[in-house]
């Protein structure tokens, strides 16, 4: 019998807790012994909970109790997560956990002491939700030079950009909607600023070209300022918003990586993954583009995540795995200043030839967009050809002052070919 | 630094040479040491290969050689597959395989040799090419009930009728064209009729209900009487038809499983998964529904899942894993007779008006299918409601016995909501 503790008893917790109890006989099965949780951790009480009697508020007891043999850290954020974490490595525990934030920021330390320890600290929990996605790039790809990801990795902006292209919803009415349905936080920053997405391409990243790429490098855009406006115009163009968070591999030394809104096309395999979707696609030189398709978040799709690991761990649990990532250092993430892509643009006017030729000596062999009906007032929009990010701000800067031009009134970014 | 043997060096064989000398210097990284191929076994000659000097034709040396610890077996078919791994699992070699038809066959048997050998059987390659698809399911999906699998398995048949699709060719035209492109064998039978889709869906079964599915218990139709109308009525429907392969647990000691063509919406995730690639849809009590998507067959692709083996093995060299399906016993497919489902079906009239009164008569409540360009001679189509297959077939003898209807011309399945 395997004795599990689990810190954190909220949405994703308690889903664990869940998922080992109902899914128990044939957990055990497929373990090959039975998985029971001994301690729940909370500072919270939880008087009505079926587990009530595992309640407990000291770690203490689970770091000094030696039937407990796997962790799962469901506390998210850095702290206490991560002393607990640490604590519970260096003590012989295995972790399991769903926590982006800890493993972007301290993943290369705390496996090196899971590994020192000849244990595991696994996180598939942790990207796309209940899709499994660590483990298959860690393992099943290893024999790729993996040249690029892409992927949509936050549901709640995906939600978010769904409504607003389904029912012509402001940003903000989706937003109020998605936090009544439970599907955004009260303080939604983390998620509509990109941070949560912009994690977990670093996690993918990092083990993907075998070295570890620092979140805090990685250029994140969130949706907040994606207008209604903006997903019109997409729609006339045969295309929709997406937040796509993306990394290419440049070569052995540096990483390409960005996080930000993406008027993709509508043939694209990412135009469809709509709701709270999310969807991974991973470029090999051996196994060409697959994709990974699911349910990226949600209390069981996650607890499914991380009961996939305890069972693993259950199996064998004298065995610990080799992150290559954790031990050969940094990989560079180039500056976006010094990247290229193509840009989407509106324009409010004074006068519409005026600023029209504008734009055009400005952004030359920029594409106006034809609108079958007229969106906005005094606007128009184009957009522009492969530039480099430092060139096309410099361009927009010179375009702003222009008398003509009232104001530039969005920016997305625009790839056809994703 | 690890010694591999290839046995079998065609497509896969020598696409896993390939990958290995191609990435040597990433796979070692990855997998903690260099993995080097010392011999190649194939009854051909290669005398131009660069890998000539490794060329063999005598199993007993990689049988004998201490050095060799990972065989990988890419001869395909039984004999003399069977015997041979059979031999180096005895022999404490790991063996790693793409070969479906043996896995389906004996897995269990030489799961259990593996695992009483304290080695691997690894078979990642043998569904679903190159995407990741046996680990995701055997590990990171192992906390759920796995509800029900469905897939496009098979390339060749996913290309065929992607083609007679597209360019309205007969099924014998696109045959043609996918033998010359090198998509279809000469004698395609295995692919076309549907027996490789069906040893695909019964290993992947065989781990989502960690019960042994004998693939000869499952119902299997192929696609070769497939006819350019049906695909044209399929469009008339708003569907598409497409080789799908599925199982769905019904309890815990039965399951139902099916491989035939399908008349599926065009709303269907599998529905715009066209040409070689395959897309495996996995329904899970916690995970809900989560989707692979990649190529499903081909050199490289294929090459990438074995490597993929080799580096998991050469990681954990002194680890078994355990596969439940393995020692735990069959689970009973049901008789196709007994399940139920909707089909379509194409009726040549001699009397158009009382051959439509019979169906109608016969089929009570079912859908005549009406077109907007006619189709055929002197012929309609209908759809039924949801029929038991034996019942069904009493419904179309009874119907083919009027003297008005002068043949049933075709019937395919039909399912609206996969």
């Amino acid at each position: 019998m395997a004795k599990v503790a689990i810190m954190g008893f909220g949405v994703v917790g308690s889903g664990v807790w869940e998922v080992l109890t109902k899914n128990a006989s044939s957990i055990a099965k497929r373990a090959g012994e039975e998985i029971s949780v001994k301690y729940i951790l909370d500072i919270r009480d939880f008087p009505d909970h079926p587990a009530k009697d595992l309640m407990i508020k000291d770690f203490d007891i689970i770091l000094n109790d030696p039937e407990v043999s796997i962790v799962v850290e469901t506390i998210g954020g850095l702290e206490p997560a991560y002393t607990y974490t640490k604590k519970l490595l260096l003590n012989g525990k295995h972790v399991v956990t769903s926590n982006k934030e800890l493993v972007a920021r301290h993943g290369p330390e705390l496996l090196k002491i899971a590994k020192e320890n000849n244990i595991n600290y696994f996180f598939e929990a942790s990207v796309g939700g209940g899709i499994p996605i660590i483990r298959p790039l860690q393992n099943c790809l290893a024999g790729n030079q993996i040249t690029e990801i892409a992927g949509i990795l936050n549901g709640t902006t995906n939600y978010i950009l769904t409504q607003m292209k389904k029912y012509s919803l402001s940003f903000e009415d989706a937003l109020k909607e998605a936090q009544e349905k439970g599907y955004a936080e009260r303080n939604p920053s983390n998620d509509i600023e990109g941070h949560d997405a912009c994690r977990k391409i670093a996690i993918l990243s990092s083990i993907a070209y075998s070295h570890y790429v620092n979140y805090e490098s990685i250029y994140t855009e969130g949706i907040s300022k994606i207008t209604k406006e903006d997903m019109e115009y997409a729609e006339e163009l045969g295309c929709t918003i997406k937040l796509i968070a993306m990394s290419k591999k440049i070569d052995d030394k540096r990483v390409f990586a960005r996080v930000s809104p993406l008027m993709i096309s509508y043939k694209s395999p990412f135009a469809n993954v709509d709701d709270v979707f999310n969807a991974i696609l991973v470029k090999g030189d051996a196994i060409g583009d697959v994709m990974f398709y699911g349910q990226g978040a949600g209390k069981l799709p996650t607890a499914s995540a991380v009961v996939g690991d305890i069972i693993d761990i259950v199996k064998h649990i004298d065995k610990s795995y080799v992150y290559t990532w954790a031990i050969s250092g940094d990989i560079e993430v180039v500056d976006i200043e010094n990247t290229s892509c193509r840009f989407f643009v509106r324009v409010k006017y004074k006068d519409y030839t005026k600023a029209k030729d504008a734009v055009s000596l400005i952004f030359n062999d920029c594409m106006i967009v034809n609108t079958h009906r007229p969106i906005g007032t005094n606007e128009f929009a184009f957009v522009t050809h492969e530039l480099k990010e430092s060139e096309f701000r410099e361009k927009i800067s010179q375009l702003e002052k222009i008398s003509v031009v009232e104001k530039v009134l969005s920016i997305v970014r625009y790839d056809e070919n994703i």
